[in-house]
Parts: structure tokens; sequence; C-alpha cells
């Protein structure tokens, strides 16, 4: 079990060579005031140090332990209550958070690297503040001023968590189905009466309070998604001064024994007629909660980045140091009893990989943050605009694409360490398990995939996609002559892309079914192209340096192999697409 | 948790239908005598049975449950001994065993379909008598007529099992490093001391004596693999009579905890002067291990195949019952609340991606299991010395394939679940877990991926796969004109596999990291190949039917799907091949 490095030089790279990010904030009037790289650098560093020292050490125990449920009460693991009053009295909880209302007022891009470190040093912990920051920005968004200062100020501060109660035993995906009542009470609150399943934080032993937000419906709701109402139903009353009050009718049934993820509380919730307030209007619920998803789902995102890149550190550390056989073109370390297995080029072949994807993740994910940011914070309301089209088109690629690369990097990391990869004990197991939850909360990966085919290119014509792949095409005809290695393939990718997209836009108008058909391996050529996009913007900073200092000559090695061994996955996907739906329907349900 | 129903049909489809296999056996002196069609049928039903009823049901608790090391004593969960009993009893144990030994004296290809019932029905139990069986082969080929008629009757009946103890700390995959030592004794056995690690069923309680065979080294042994010897090991000393005598010195320090296999003891073995019986040479130990190695492996990857198969099962259950949303198509199930997922074109594409490498492993897995066969049994040498050289080529393919196949096939099977996937409950988790060590034990899949091309090709100089090749161009183009949709791709795919031979043994010879950097994509090319040669097969005798009975319909609709969206993978491993070693040499090992 080795230690967990914030990978601060990455983020500055990207913050400060790669997205020129200082410069977008000092244009941008809501945020020059407050924010600038000698801020971020200084809050990654306190953040980073943190989350090292305090949450990373508890990741294994917490997995060990996992959270207990005694009569209705959540105990979660050891050292847990401690290290997030810490966190959360540092005020991470509200890095993002508005600063109206307490928060921290940081850019989301600021916020996505605080979650990849909490998430890469203990993902289980990291759930916690991530479904309160969730709650909170519903929250700010609809919510009336009253709910707001009565509620979110605690919430910034971490001395209250949130939950977000969406899934009911016969409803996940498809939320039209969920059966949870609320009635309208005369002082005009609503009693809330139904069973939630896989609530995330739930209940828990770290906080005095819990702020539900839980899709209901009312009586007389139009059927289907568009009857859903969103509540905010607290765990304890909370009085006009806030101090707390009564307990409300809401309690904790059970909690979920999962793969993993197990010091997250994952609990059964019922609510027996508890209090509610209406945030947003009536019947608009899942427009509230889809306010917040673009934000959870590049959250999620950045989970299974998270996973990879801890994967990573344990794993180029095993490589370095453990002993196995000889190099192919003779002994690289004589004096010792066999080369370390860095120098076999199957290791080298996972490692590189791993890291390929890792610090590609990282560059996508904190594009698709600035994307939100400018989205936000913008004074240009063109500009605010088409960023909003394009966090729309990328978060589902963010979600699904980082989390599927995820599952890829930590088995690579497991494989590397062989059958010390299989015990517990050396933590490498445990990042498979949690990862694997990424691909499924949130909107599965095949719904993300859909999304982004069915809504988000078809719905939209694909003008949000043009404008994308029109910027890919500009920065790859305006590199130097010398970076033929990097624009080539990428202009070629992005023309694959540009070629496919139509294709299947073409073939869905005749046939609906071609979108669910494509739609996976759609969203991984996308993904694919995307990486080629970033690790060509990295690799043109690097190849700028007067120098060849040690961190460029690594970025350059790590681009060549993204595009020599991992981009070339485009071909088989895009060939795959193109087979059609056909196929899939030759059988029926009964033949299968 | 649905229950395991064995794959009878299939099982029979390939006997009968596709290998005619009772035809080989009965022109087969070795064999003809005592196994034909009748008789394969009775095993494998009266097999499946006691495994589906008595087996499969303890796969979950013992998950739960685990092993306990009390000191020095492991116990197995609730069942276990019980159920093994039974399975002993029956015979299961041996039932590929040498009949002059007690054992059931049947083929490996009716071994492996037991094998497949039996870990597909619970893994963790299945290593106890495929150890025993893999440890009585060692023995069989090696150990003298003294210790045979000693110890093998009582493993074949299952009464005493047989672990292997190769792996040390410091020595894995790098077995010529163990220091387990063997010094001679004077009257003819061994004095055996050291520690072993990850040895399964090392220890346990389901039978009154475990027989472990040893590497280890004497004292002027040459270096390195070279000197390694191989001992048998009782745990408790065996009389002349055959009874048990005193406890040798031996004993487990402890278990492991592990990712997955819960069930199965994965002990440290120490060996503190401990009396051993040499089998075989001296120092030719490694020799006497690769003689069972390539049954072994073919088991592992049979227990990939297993567990995709137990996850599919579950899936296409759960697929035809779960609700949610609707058909892109428009509401199939207009009177419910909404449609059951398997009319979903995503969920489709996991279901049959599952159900087409389970039939095309499992095809492939009989057709190895055959190979072995007549390596063993034919009473024509030219036959045995060809069917030995395929088995020495496809033996790493099957181990590392179908492993790879069952981790893809493992995580649709739980993501078709979404949520209720990652619940401990539901199973599928499980199996994603119990996958994972198959990628890795009994070499890992990279170190399969070696083995094919460092070994198999070109040390071989190309000369097996050559007849693989011809054999399949040769079955391709004999196809009937009609099944041009299956013989055109699937000569396209051995042509490509072909160039990609004769490339990566000519790049090979100027540098031997070519292998490697090869290696893993291409076992890959090599598997996708030989299930379009499988599937092909299957497709023909499908197509021959006079009517489309539902058995031979669903064959070619999963044919059909296999050439339209799986094979098109060898387009990009192709590519990733050919892009060579470069990309993973850039950076030294401090740089990654």
């Amino acid at each position: 079990m080795s230690d967990y490095q914030p990978p601060l030089r990455d983020m500055e790279f990207l913050f400060n060579e790669v997205f020129a990010i200082p410069d977008v904030w000092s244009r941008i009037p809501a945020l020059a005031e407050h924010v600038d790289a000698d801020t971020a650098k200084a809050i990654l560093e306190q953040a980073g140090k943190v989350i090292a020292e305090v949450v990373a050490p508890l990741n294994r125990s917490g997995d060990e332990q996992g959270c207990r449920w005694e009569a209705g009460r959540v105990i979660t693991p050891d050292g847990f209550a401690q290290a997030y009053q810490r966190y959360a009295e540092d005020g991470w909880v509200g890095v993002a958070g508005s600063l109206e209302y307490g928060g921290m007022g940081m850019p989301k891009v600021i916020g996505a690297q605080v979650e990849e470190m909490l998430n890469a040093a203990n993902l289980s912990f990291g759930l916690y503040p991530m479904l309160t920051a969730g709650a909170c920005l519903s929250l700010l968004n609809h919510a009336s001023e009253a709910l707001k200062q009565q509620y979110l100020p605690a919430m910034y501060e971490g001395r209250w968590t949130g939950s977000m109660c969406l899934t009911e035993p016969h409803a996940g995906t498809d939320l039209g189905l969920i059966r949870t009542r609320a009635e309208a009470q005369a002082d005009g609150s609503y009693r809330i009466s139904g069973t939630k399943i896989f609530i995330t934080g739930g209940e828990q032993d770290l906080t005095e309070n819990i702020i539900h937000l839980v899709l209901a419906k009312l009586p007389d709701a139009p059927a289907g998604a568009k009857g859903i109402s969103l509540f905010l139903v607290p765990k304890v009353m909370v009085e006009a001064d806030g101090s707390l009050g009564a307990a409300n009718a809401v309690s904790c049934g059970s909690i979920e024994h999962k793969m993993g993820i197990k010091a997250s509380a994952t609990c059964v919730m019922n609510f027996d007629g508890a209090t509610g307030y209406l945030v947003g209007d009536l019947n608009k619920g899942l427009n509230a909660m889809f306010t917040m998803m673009n934000y959870e789902r590049l959250g999620v995102g950045i989970q299974g980045l998270a996973l990879g890149e801890r994967s990573y550190q344990n794993a180029i550390e095993y490589a370095r140091e453990r002993l196995q056989s000889r190099a192919p073109t003779g002994p690289v370390a004589a004096g010792q009893i066999a080369d370390p297995i860095v120098v076999h080029p199957d290791v080298r072949r996972m490692l590189l990989t791993m890291k390929a994807l890792n610090e590609g993740g990282r560059a996508f994910s904190t594009y698709v943050a600035l994307q939100l940011d400018l989205a936000k914070y913008s004074d240009d309301a063109d500009e605010r605009s088409r960023a909003d089209a394009q966090v729309a088109l990328l978060t589902p690629v963010a979600k699904a694409f980082l989390t599927d690369m995820g599952l890829e990097t930590t088995v690579h990391g497991q494989q590397i360490f062989g059958g010390h990869g299989y015990i517990r004990e050396w933590g490498q197991e445990q990042l498979i398990r949690d990862c694997r939850i990424t691909q499924i909360y949130e909107g599965t990966n095949g719904i993300q995939a859909m999304d982004l085919l069915g809504r988000k290119l078809v719905a939209d014509g694909g003008r949000a996609y043009s404008v994308l792949s029109s910027q890919i095409k500009a920065f790859a005809s305006a590199l130097e002559r010398s970076r033929v290695e990097f624009s080539a393939p990428l202009l070629a990718a992005v023309t694959n892309l540009d070629e496919l997209t139509a294709w299947v836009l073409d073939r869905a108008q005749g046939n609906p079914q071609e979108i669910g058909a494509a739609a996976v391996e759609y969203l991984h050529v996308f993904g694919y192209t995307l990486y080629a996009y970033m690790w060509a913007q990295m690799a043109d900073v690097a190849l700028k340096q007067p120098e060849q200092a040690e961190f460029y000559t690594r970025k350059l090695g790590t681009a060549r192999f993204y595009f020599a061994r991992l981009l070339p996955r485009i071909h088989s996907l895009t060939a795959t697409i193109k087979a059609g739906s056909a196929s899939l329907y030759l059988l029926d349900a009964e033949q299968l």
C-alpha cells in the first residue's frame, strides 16, 4: 500500500500551460476578483495535503470495515467521522459553493481537481461531500430564497450533508415510474411517503443533520416523468433560527452489501409522511435534478480517472521494485537476482496505457470543467450559450468514457502486481471494485451513450458537435508542420468521427434502434478522438519548451504512445457501428 | 440469484454435430471400449445434476463466509465438506483419471465439460478437485510406479486432494529464483525446507490427507530454472499398507484475504524439513510440471468461460423480467408499466456479446480438449504428434483468451443488472471478482501471450501455426457458396493473421522487444480468429439442418452477431501491433 501523491504538477500544467485558465478567469468579472493562478495553486496544495494525509490512509481500513447498520443507525468506519470533520472545517465541502451562502466560490475547474484528489484518496469518503455539493447545486438553482438561506450555509460548511433520493425498487433508469407520494399540507409544506433505494449517504454518523432531496409525485400529477416534483426533506427539522428540532419521519431501513465503496452507506430510505418542502416548480422535479446532473456526471467521470491514477501510482512503484525475469535485450540490473519488471515490454504497455489514459482523462475532465465555468460565469451571453451546448454534448462522454477507462486502468494496475494484486492487502483490487459502480450509477454508461447519441446529437441535429469538430480541425490544421505526427492522426480521427456521426444520424432516421445499437461504441470513438485532441494540445505545449525539461519529455513520450497504440482502437469501433443494428434483432427475447 | 442450468444441449451439439467426437472415440482403441455418445451424455447429465443441485447452491454463501484460518487449520465454508464428499463419492474427482489407478478414464473432452459446469457452479469449490486432478497428472506421467500405486487411487477417489507448490514470495513468474531446499536422505527420501505462497488448497478440512507437489532445489543444483526438482510431500505420512501415519513437517502459516475465490483456501505453506519423494528426474522438475500445464491452463481458460456462462444465465433471466422504459420502436409489453429491458438495443448488444463469446469459447475449449485427447490416446504416431503441436500452440490462447473474455462477459452480466448488479445478493459481482484471478494465476495472461508468440511461434518458426492456418483456410474454402457470409470474413481474418504472424516473426529477429510489445494484442487477434472458425463451423452445421429447429436458429443468429459485431475487433488490434515497440521505450523507468 503506497501513499497517494496529489498530481499537482500535472494540474498546474493543464491550468497554466495547456488551457491558460488564469487568463480566462482574469477576463470574467465574476471570477477575476477572487481566483487567480496563485490562489488555485495554494488551494490545490492545501486540499491535496489534507486529502493525502487524513483521507487517503482510511481507504483500505474503510473497505475492510465497511459501514454497519444497527437499528436504523449507520456507523461509518473508524476514523471517518474525525477525517470528515477536519475536511469540512477546512472548508473543502463548499469549495465550489456559492460565496453568497458561505461557499468558497471557486470555479469548477478547481473543484474538479479537488474531486479527483479526494476520490483517488478514498472514493467512499468522497461521496459524502460530493452528494452534498450536488444537493447544494440543486437548491441554489431552484429552491426559494428562504430555503437557501436556511440550508445552504450549514451544507457548505459540511455541518449537514445532502442526499439525492431518486431510485425506487422498480424505478431506476426509468424515473417516470416512481411511486413516492407528496401531499400538500395547509402550511405550504408536503407530506412525503414512499421508499427509496440505493441512497448514497442516506444515513451516516458524520453530521447532525442530512438534507434529502426527494423525487415524488402529487396525487393528481401527470403520469410519467412529467409529473415528478422535487422536495427538500430534512432528517431533523430545522427551526426558524437554524437550530435543530424534532426528528422528521425519515428512516433508514437497511444498507446494501456491495461489491465496493463499502465505506459509503448505500441506504434504503423510508419516508413515512415526512415533512418536505417543494424545490422549484411542481412537476418540474426532473428539470431541477438535471441542473446538477452535468456537474455530478462529470464528477462521477472524475472518479474513474481518480481510481486509475491511484492504481497507476501503486503500479509504477511496484514495477520499479519487483524483480522478476530478465529484459528481452539482456540483463538491466545485472547485480540483482532479476530485473525490475518495468523493463518488460508488456508491463510497459500496461503502465503507459494507464498513464496515457489518466493524463488524457485529466486534460479532458479539466476541459469540460472549464466549459461548465464559462457556461455559468461568463459575462458574454454567446460564450455562455456556446459553452452550455458543449457541456451538454461532452458530459455523457466524460461520465462514461472516464469511468470505462477507469475500469481498464485499474485492471491493468492490478495485473501488474500479478498474484499480489489479487490480495486485498495491496489495495489494487479494491480500486476495481470501487470503479465498477462509477460505470453504473448516475445513469449507466449505456444510458450516457444513448444520451449522447439520442439527445445530444440526433435531437440537436449535430449542431454542438459541428462546433466542436470545427474547433478540433482548426487546431489540428494550425499546428506547425513539425507536429504532423500529431496533427495528421488527429485530423484523420476527427474526420472519421464526422463521417460516423453523419452515418448514424442518417441511419437513425429510418430506424430508431440504430441509436442504441451504435451508442456505446460511438461514445468510445468520441472519447478516443477527444483524448487525441487533448494529447495533441499537450504535446504542442511540450514541444514549445525551449529546453526539454523532464516533465515535457514525459508528456511527449506519453503522447506518442497514445497516438501509436491507443488511438487505433477507433477503427474496430467504427467497423462495429457500421455493422448496424440488424444482428441485434435476429433473435427474439425467448431465443436469447 | 438464479439457478445454474448445465448447458447440456450445447455440449451435445459440439460433441455430436460440430466435431463428431464419438466417431473419433470409436476409431481410437484406447477409448473405443469405454466411451461413446451415450456414455458421454449420461456422464454429463449425472455430473451436471450433482453440480447444479449440490455445488451451485454453495457459491454465494461460500463467498460470504470465506475460508477461515485458525492455528494452522483451515475451515472451509458451511456445506463444503458434505458437498465435496458427495462429489468425490460419485467419482467426479477422477473423471479423467487413469483407469489403471482407479480413475474413470474419460477423455479430456468430457472432463472439460465437467470442469465448465463445476466452475460455473462454484469456482472456489471447483479448485479443490481441479488441483487434485493436476497433481495426479504429474504423478501419472513422472512418478515411480510405487508412488503412483500408493497415492493415485486415493486421490482419484477424492479421499486425498492435491496441491501445487510453486510460487515463493520473491518468485512467481520467474521460478528459477526459488529458494526452497531439498536435501537427500539415506533412505532415498528428501528433506524439504522453505516457504511457498499462493498455494490453492494447501490446507483444508475436506479430506484426511493432502498431497503437495513441491518445487525445490538441491544444494548443488544448477542455478536458475535448470536446477529445479519436483517432490511429493504428503501432509500426513502414508504407511506401506496405505494407512495414515504421523503428521509430516508441513504447516499452513496463514491464508490470504483476496478479491474473490474466497471459499478457496490460498495458503502460505511452510515446509520445515518435511519428508518428500522425488517425482521424475532430478533437476527436471519444471518439465514434470509442464506435462500438466497444458491441461491446467486449458482448465483455467474454462473457468473464464464458466463464469461468463453463469453470468449470462442470470442476466438473460433478469433482462426478460426487469421492466424499465419502452423499446425504441414503441411499447412491446403495452399492458405493463414498462417493457422488459431485453428489448433495448444496448442490452441486446451486451447479451449477444456474452452469448457469442460463451458459445464460441465452449466450442474452442472443446476443440482444444479434443486435441489433448488425440495427443494422448491416438494410436497413430503422426496424429499424436500433430495434435501435440496444436495443443502447444492453442493452450496459451485458451488460457488467456477465454479468461479475458470471461472478464468482459461477467462485466456485461453485471452491467445488465444496473445498480442491482453491484449488490452482492444478486451474485453477478462475485463472478467478476472470481474471474480476475483466472487472468492472473497459472501464468498471467501476459505470460501466456509471450509463450504463444515467443515459444510457440518464433521458436517453432511458425510450423504449428501453418498447419492450423491451412486447416482453417481449407475449411473456409470448402464451405458452400451460400455460406459466403461466414467463409469470406473467416478467410479474411485468417489471412490477416497469416500476415500479422509473418510480420511479427520478421520484426522479432531484429529486436527481441517486439515480441512482448505485440504479444497480448496478437493473442487476441488469434483468439477472435479462432472463434470465427468455431462460429463458422457451428453455423455450417446449423444451416445443414433440414428444418430450422429453435436451437439452430439461435446458433445462426448468434453466429451472425459474432461476425458482424465482434470479429471486427481484430482491425484495431492489428493496427496497434503494427505500431511496434518503439513507443514503449521512449521513456525510461524513472520517467514513467
